[in-house]
C-alpha cells in the first residue's frame, strides 16, 4: 500500500474507532467527537483560547444539523486543517527564501 | 504525533514531493500529477477502463483552469476517493450483518 493509500485508510479507521463508541460506527456523537479531538488533535485544541471550541466546531461541521457527524462532515474538518497547515508552511518557506 | 496528525502531514509531504519535480513545489503539473497517480494510486488507476483517466481527472480537479493543481485541488481528489471507499466499506459491512 502506498503512503497516500495508507493515509486514506487511516482517516477511515480513526473515524470508525471513535464513532463505534456508542455502537453506531457510521457517526460521531458530540461525546465521541470530543474524545477524538482530545486524543488525535490535542495540539490543535491546546492552542485554542475558547474552552467551547469543540462544541463550536461540532456545530459548524454538522451540515445537516442532526447533532452527529458522519464521515463526510468529519473529513471536511481534516481537510480544512490540512489546507491551513500547508498554506502556513508555504508562507514560512517563502519568507525564509526572501533575500 | 497522533495517527491523524501523521496522516495530515503525509498529505502535505506527498503533494510537495511530486509538485517539486519542476522546481515549483506549490503546484502539480499534468506530468507531475500523472507520476503521483501512477505511484501513489496505482491500484485505483489499474481499475479504470478509460486510458485517459488521468487527463480527465486533472481537468475535473483543476477548478481555476490554470493547467496545474494546487494543494486544495489535490486534496479534493483524496477526499472524494476516501469518502467513496468509506461508503463502499459501510455498504459491505451492512450487507454482511443482514440476517
Amino acid at each position: 500500500m502506498s503512503e497516500l493509500e495508507k493515509c486514506m485508510e487511516t482517516l477511515i479507521v480513526v473515524f470508525h474507532r471513535y464513532a463505534a463508541g456508542d455502537g453506531d460506527k457510521a457517526t460521531l456523537t458530540q461525546k465521541e467527537f470530543k474524545k477524538l479531538m482530545e486524543t488525535e488533535l490535542s495540539g490543535f485544541l491546546a492552542a485554542q483560547k475558547n474552552p467551547n471550541t469543540v462544541n463550536k466546531m461540532m456545530k459548524d461541521l454538522d451540515q445537516n444539523n442532526d447533532k452527529k457527524l458522519d464521515f463526510e462532515e468529519f473529513v471536511a474538518l481534516v481537510v480544512g486543517l490540512t489546507i491551513a497547515c500547508e498554506a502556513t508552511e508555504r508562507l514560512r518557506d517563502n519568507k525564509g527564501l526572501k533575500k
